[in-house]
């Protein structure tokens, strides 16, 4: 048991999400695995860490290749917990997804399926998020399936850079050409609020808007692969130092 | 007053934090202040963004030159709100803290003070976090807003390049050196969960740990000039692309 690698594998759409379900069932014959996920729907949550409440966790399923627990905790408290309290050994690789919709461009910074993935890279894990550009609980993810499978296994094989983790986006088409490596397409969201009203009357603001990338388009950009009809990969640093800036701002120092 | 520069405040630690309050304070001869803030503490929400809830704001004061916002959202929530629908004009410069608690190293990742300093750069606005490295609810703050108010006046008059902004972190002692750049230190929490039981016995896992930087000691990392006597200041990125594995990475797509 020992000799397979061990698959860490977590989301931000829980545990009971169609898009985990699905990787897990892609990747079973590649390893060990155990799934260790938030116990409800987490999307956005980022790199958030619970810090003022306790969290627990629950065993729902235990076998030699195949264990699953759901966590009250965030994607990144869910990498946490497995990899400090819960595993017996350091997983080989971490795979976060597949998302139920997409987590290119600037969404990084949003993502908690990204969350879990930087979790696992900080702990010296290769890890890779996984995400389908359709937002639907009953989505197609079998060409996410295909090709982050694909991604998992070469990953096992070759290791990752210490300190980059990798995001791979998937367009919801029925035949994706194939990888493209890009990449973050520099971008924001406009339009972010949909403005409502509560039952006394009282305005309440619902989070939505749209993706618009910086002009001109970068050829390499991800969201250009996407509407390509191809997956895009985005290695990504830990290290967010901008070392250019850093060297011209060295004088503040001495002011 | 349209020729003041306008100042977006916020913070993690909510609106009613010893932090905030003395940096509205400091920075009031600056310019025209919005304090947008949570309405009470959401440390750890790095760039976390409320999705499936609405969210809601109370006006506290209104001023010519100072106005304070509560929100009911994350501090990403609190930049993109202020920016979207609150403020009628963009702002000059977003300042996220001053925290209560350090955010060096590998923190920018999970600090929700450093989400909404990304937030407002990712929004085209100069942004910049400042955080002293006490978590105490009391912590003198006088050097923090030294050298936070240093820093914004230098950002006020000079501007930041496209899509970088700056993490200032302030150690907690009575005199500062002064402020020296730095790179992001490489750096793991290790011991993160503390177990315990709750009321009926089960067990309940509470997050902890300590910083641990990566051996050896690089002579830039911000965690060494803190523990040097000075502030650290990291201009951060918001592209995380690894653009040099990226060109290794291109052989993938040919698989």
């Amino acid at each position: 048991m020992t000799d397979k690698p061990l698959i860490l594998i977590t989301n931000d759409d829980g545990v009971n999400a169609k898009g985990i379900k699905e990787l897990t069932e892609c990747l079973k014959d590649l390893g060990e695995l155990v799934v260790f996920a938030p116990d409800g729907p987490r999307s956005g949550m980022s790199g958030a860490i619970t810090s003022l409440l306790p969290i627990t966790y629950k065993l729902l399923q235990k076998g030699n290749s195949l264990s699953i627990y759901s966590c009250t905790g965030t994607p990144t408290d869910c990498v946490k917990l497995a990899v400090n309290d819960i595993l017996d050994r350091q997983p080989d690789l971490v795979v976060s997804g597949i998302n139920h919709g997409g987590n290119m461009a600037i969404c990084v910074h949003y993502s908690g399926t990204m969350g879990a993935a930087i979790e696992g890279c900080i702990l010296g894990i290769p890890s890779i998020g996984v995400s389908l550009t359709n937002h639907s609980e009953d989505a197609d993810f079998s060409e996410s399936c295909r090709l982050g499978r694909q991604l998992a296994r070469r990953i096992l094989k070759e290791g990752l850079p210490k300190g980059t983790y990798l995001n791979l986006n998937v367009p919801n088409i029925p035949h994706v050409e194939g990888i493209k490596v890009c990449k973050q397409a520099e971008s924001r969201f406009v339009n972010e609020f949909m403005r409502s009203e509560n039952a006394t009357g009282d305005p309440v603001y619902w989070l939505t808007g749209s993706l618009e990338n910086a002009k001109p388009v970068h050829p390499e950009n991800d969201t250009l692969a996407l509407d390509n009809g191809y997956a895009s990969l985005v290695p990504c640093k830990i290290d967010v130092t901008d070392y250019d800036f850093m060297q011209r701002l060295k004088s503040i120092s001495n002011d």
